[in-house]
């Protein structure tokens, strides 16, 4: 194993960290709060770390190969986090640091669960941080090193695979590092243009950025108690339709750009992605009918709820646990559906989803005829038996992991409900779950250790297991 | 298709029903009940409809293919439950088909689940029959006439096939006919040798019947409304390691009969299935300790409940609805897990999550080592990838199937929790679930539709979904 470059590939991260914590501290320095001292201890913490891990392991060799890929995706996620978790606990704002670590792995994988009970008493330092941490964590981190640091190896696509969600990566540029460009310099855009709308429709700039933080990185950490309730019809929206579009593979709006028009028709994901959103839109309204003045205000709501889980952001214009169970429950279903691949969304991804359902009417056939002989298709690629084993394995260890972390919130004595919903919530980077947990709601209810236990299930679903399943396996640590 | 031997095997098992009746009219004679000209009247007409059938299908050819293999499972399983459920009208002890065939489904696909408000009011001879539907449909209303009617083809596997449950079906007998014979003198012996210890363990003989019934088959009909609750420990002990014992894949037994001693060491399932056991009765009775006055009652109600509920019995000693959040849900994941393949139990079954954690494993290192080449292997057989993808499609078709019904069931007023275990009871065949469909309740509060969905759920899972689901597809129906 090629441990220089893993710790090297730290290093650098952590030096991007230190150099982004810069940010917030102006923030925090423009409304004079104490907050900024709290910053600038943690970013030069991360920047000598930094500096001595870059310089004490300059790499022999840059081979990375698929071992090392997987530990640089989960030791940098795991440091950027643990750093990320410094302001907050210096300042004193959150003291403990098991809540502060929660809310930062919560800001980087898009997750958006807080243990937070007053958001409102918050320095604007500090939650332009933690809002920030999804922006950044959306698009990923190592992504970002990519597009910035100038790299050599070509093998450093198995760090972009470790990173990047769905069950197929490919580049869309020659080099990683383009492709990597290419990525951030669309998120970028649309970033500016929600900031732009939300400000033109009479959101405070600060209040507009943090929620374009929210909706681009599909984390839902806001400002506000009750989310984005209080906020215009027009407002709401804006970040509906920015929520479903950031829950987009972001290969389509290069193929876009490229007007590559054909090959984006040809998509079946963001089809179904766009049908699940309709029809799930169109069921919820209909069932929670009884709970609004009007057509107009059920559709909107229906809409921004469904948006909002099923990119797994976690923005809430209502108190959907009051709902019927029906809707509930179809919201805890498309947690666990998620947005498309290559998005900043979490969940399953929609590509999973159609590749089960293709492979299973497939075997339907067989079991009708066991001799015919056919292969699946996907946009008109033929899906290799690789891949085929290697999402149905995903689905089979995503609801083991699942059942594991529930059995595991069980022994805390909430119900069922609460606890099945607050493990669905944060394995696919929701958020919000239903009753304790619930979009009124925060996580605090929960212990030290569950909440520790909830930690490890966000970077697992943000990651999609493997990086952060290996670190537990000792034949990964071996030298060879 | 060979529509002809369809309609020629659904006349030899309507004619069998026919003459099964016979016993339970009977035992209502015995007691001098009304109940028993229900029963005749119902006998009466199996018989006829079954002459008819066989008279007028006689099959030109006895060819049997997989398609008619299915359809002959999912048509027979209907017939047996409609004419089943006539005794139930006819005497008025239960007025609403709906509910008379959800009861007759419960009993045949060995749920257990009830729409009885006050089971102790019914009449012996339905009570028999009810229970006797436990005993039947455990070992299969197909394998019963293969056991006892000459078949001259050897293509009749594909009806075996589509009533055997789990993943591999391999005759153990040189003809079908020897092998139904073997399984059900099995069941038999093992039948009986339950009912004589119970008898002597004091327990009036009709219940021991009663209970026996439901344990052979893994049903959980009784005649009291608290179940087990008010019986003796030594009984309570009987039947939880009957209920283990009719767990087991009968092949087992057939082995130990053999004195085939090494293939039954080699079998993997019947080690995780008493390892699940093992360990689920230790960490239940941690759980529920202040519960019980002593440990030894802790232990034997943690053990019992255990094992009703991974065999998908659903007999109980106490209201596990009481218990902690962390028993509960455990309980849950036991029904989903199930029994082991070749049993009387329901559930995904043992086998199945055996080879998903292999396949799991080997996946994992593909994932290190892309380019490594391995097989895996159950009990010393290579599993091709047939096997493995069928079991992989099984499993999300299962979580699929499952997920559609919960959500239909959430359209009824009731709570997440109770929902989501009825769907499960029903599913996995147990029974009983939690809050309002937990031990001490019942299935009365669903409506005819929401009854009548459940009564599909019961057949998917009996019939392991193939049959069912492929009755709503209407190429299975096209002549060729």
């Amino acid at each position: 194993m090629n441990r220089r470059i893993i710790f090297y590939m730290l290093g650098k991260i952590t030096l991007l960290e230190g150099a982004l914590l810069l940010l917030p501290m102006a923030v925090a320095i423009f409304h004079g709060e104490n907050c900024a001292f709290s910053l600038l201890i943690s970013s030069i913490i991360a920047l000598l770390l930094g500096g001595g891990l870059t310089a004490f392991s300059k790499p022999s060799s840059r081979h990375i190969f698929a071992k090392e890929g997987l530990l640089i995706a989960a030791l940098s996620w795991i440091i950027v986090s643990v750093i990320g978790a410094l302001p907050f606990v210096i300042s004193g704002e959150i003291p403990s640091f098991i809540d502060a670590l929660f809310e930062t792995v919560s800001g980087f994988t898009t997750t958006g669960a807080s243990i937070l009970t007053d958001i409102e008493k918050m320095s604007r330092g500090l939650l332009f941080w933690r809002s920030f941490t999804h922006w950044i964590g959306g698009m990923g981190v190592l992504v970002l090193v990519m597009a910035l640091v100038p790299s050599d190896s070509g093998r450093s696509m198995h760090i972009l695979r470790a990173e990047m969600p769905g069950p197929i990566i490919e580049k869309i540029a020659p080099t990683i590092r383009s492709t990597a460009k290419i990525l951030y310099l669309i998120y970028l855009f649309m970033t500016v243009l929600q900031i732009v709308l939300l400000c033109v429709g009479g959101m405070p700039l600060f209040e507009s950025i943090i929620h374009t933080f929210g909706t681009a990185g599909t984390g839902g950490f806001g400002v506000k108690a009750d989310s984005i309730a209080g906020y215009s019809p027009y407002l709401q929206w804006v970040i509906t339709i920015f929520m479903i579009l950031f829950g987009v593979n972001f290969n389509i709006y290069n193929l876009i750009l490229l007007k590559k028009f054909k090959n984006v028709l040809k998509n079946a994901e963001i089809y179904v992605y766009l049908t699940i959103i309709l029809f799930s839109t169109i069921l919820i309204t209909v069932n929670t009918l009884p709970y609004f003045d009007n057509l107009s205000d059920g559709i909107r709501h229906s809409a921004f709820q469904v948006s909002s889980i099923i990119t797994t952001t976690g923005y809430s214009t209502v108190d959907y646990n009051l709902w019927p169970s029906f809707s509930k429950i179809l919201l805890i279903f498309l947690m666990f559906i998620g947005g498309c691949a290559g998005s900043t969304a979490g969940g399953l991804k929609v590509s999973r989803v159609i590749i089960i359902f293709k492979v299973i009417k497939q075997n339907l056939k067989r079991v009708i005829h066991p001799h015919a002989v056919s292969s699946i298709k996907l946009d008109g690629h033929i899906l290799s038996d690789g891949i085929q084993r290697g999402v149905f394995t995903y689905f089979s260890l995503y609801m083991i992991i699942y059942s594991a972390i529930l059995l595991i919130l069980c022994i805390e004595p909430f119900d069922i409900t609460t606890n099945l919903s607050a493990a669905a919530a944060c394995l696919n980077n929701v958020g919000p779950g239903l009753n304790l947990v619930g979009p009124a709601s925060n996580y605090s209810c929960y212990n030290d250790f569950s909440t520790f236990i909830l930690t490890i299930a966000m970077l697992i679903g943000r990651l999609e297991i493997y990086p952060i399943l290996f670190l537990f396996f000792p034949f990964v640590w071996n030298k060879k």
